[in-house]
């Protein structure tokens, strides 16, 4: 079986999680990880080789599938839809509000490339927008809640290290589990925001920086923080790098629905991800994805798609043969 | 917009779900119900025209699918082939054993028809089996459990009513929360089957019949009973009557898989289902299912089909911008 050809753009978190999930992917060849930074000061965990960004070209026909590892916010805007022209490609923005310019940015230039990319690609935005899709198909009478955590936020711890004083820090994000009950019992509550999620913050600060003063600051951070009950805990620098070595996550997208005749049958779906590391599992998503973008690729398709356009079938190497005997 | 036009055949406890989940989908209309059954002596609960079987044909061109709500047992092996040549056919055939079997009859009939046959749609096989398929395309490093129940358990019912001197009888399938503790805490065991689950058995006996005697058939009746702890519990007809009104079931996907370079991480993926009607839930799957066949049908596709070859955009109507906009 000739392997499916893969490369890494963006040595972070998510492109050593794409790095490590590969050996679990026997139809999958890493090829190389190519990086903004001077590659020699760049050391793949595994040996991997690890290319300048300014290589990519010479690689347009030796990589089946380019995985594009950057940040939503400044890297993947501009990447995806350069990459595209030349790549399959497969990233995971999760701008929310900007998926579909970035769809329509991204669709064009595949298309004049003849490649395939799909973008938004892990577990929310991903998975669990498949779900939500399931599920208010099968219940057109209901309504879906998403919950977060417990776990990491990145983008949360970011915004704490931004606040001046703060030395390091590191955000908790933990559904709260009164509200999920409510839900499982079968209710339709309309919720605040901070009664769905709370916000658990450990920070270490700098030389006499005022403890009161940045807990404030942080607790009224708009967006961020402000609609949430938001704990501020001060702990030492190291325990903070103890703590960032681990970036658990989670979270459940769970839809009540009625049906009957007189909407008297309560019917609850949940799903639920406990997951000691995100990143390893965001890229554990993207290698089953990368197989089925590839099938597609090669049966013709052209363009941008997200995980609504792919057929299951496609994310496995099994026959039909193979599923309905065993696994339907 | 034109309604997809929607026609059942079989008026028992899933016709009756599919028939009251119409009016949650407002693009379908429902034409007809079909039935083996003297037409006047069938009544539907909301007054669709119900016709005879013989009266099929002649609606060939009136119905875009047709819900199949047959037994697997004798009445879909033989109905859904037949059927496939001249309509859009769907079926939840779930005789796991014999599923390709199944689907290669079917597919050499809807071929030869030019038409579109989805089988095996439901919860289980249905929604179950794509968690299944997800989970182990995400975390191939892993072991997958299904669990079923709390719930009715229409085939094991049927077998306790067989048994000489039972009036009546209903069946709870319990799955044994133990055993789902230790996987939700990311423990892969091997399970014996009464470890997974266990029986609750509701029986009301003829006249001298021994109630001994009875329970002990029951709990050694080979493949229904005997690898399982069952519990035979006496009561009156009206209370198994009563019982028998409520079908409720549900169940319970659980993936737990390692991932990272030396399988350091747990990852747990768990989809779960609370249902207070089981046909009501699966009618309801199977319209949303409607929806995309139909599709696929207009977009050219011919032959059988299951869940794993279905593009999740065909389930709604929502348009790409919207989800990419609202859901993703």
């Amino acid at each position: 079986m000739k392997k499916i050809k893969i490369g890494i753009l963006g040595y972070g978190n998510l492109g050593k999680g794409v790095e490590s999930a590969i050996k679990d992917n026997v139809d999958m060849d890493l090829v190389a990880i190519f990086t903004r930074r001077e590659p020699k000061n760049v050391k793949s965990v595994i040996g991997t080789q690890v290319l300048s960004i300014n290589e990519l070209e010479a690689f347009k026909d030796k990589i089946d599938v380019m995985i594009i590892c950057g940040g939503s916010k400044n890297d993947l805007p501009v990447q995806t839809p350069k990459l595209a022209k030349m790549f399959n490609v497969i990233d995971s923005f999760d701008t929310h509000a900007k998926i579909w310019e970035h769809f329509k940015n991204v669709d064009k230039s595949a298309t004049a490339g003849n490649k395939l990319a799909l973008i938004s690609c892990g577990w929310d935005p991903g998975v669990f927008s498949l779900v939500r899709l399931f599920s208010e198909s099968i219940l057109p009478n209901g309504k879906t809640y998403t919950f977060w955590g417990p776990g990491v936020s990145q983008g949360h711890s970011d915004a704490i290290r931004k606040v001046s004083g703060v030395q390091n820090g590191i955000q908790y994000t933990l559904p709260i589990e009164e509200a999920i009950n409510r839900i499982r019992n079968g209710e339709t509550p309309s919720f605040l925001t901070r009664e769905m999620h709370k916000r658990d913050c450990y920070v270490s600060l700098k030389e006499d920086a005022n403890p009161t003063e940045i807990a404030e600051k942080i607790k009224n951070m708009p967006y961020y923080f402000a609609d949430y009950d938001t704990t501020v805990n001060f702990t030492t620098e190291e325990d903070i790098i103890a703590k960032r070595l681990k970036l658990p996550h989670g979270g459940f997208v769970i839809r009540t629905g009625k049906t009957g005749l007189n909407a008297e049958s309560n019917q609850i779906i949940e799903y639920s991800l406990k997951l000691d590391s995100n990143p390893e599992f965001t890229a554990s998503i993207i290698l089953a994805y990368a197989r089925a973008l590839y099938k597609l690729f090669l049966s013709g398709e052209k363009g941008a798609k997200t995980v609504f356009d792919i057929p299951p079938i496609l994310l496995t190497n099994k026959t039909n043969e193979e599923l309905l005997k065993n696994l339907l």
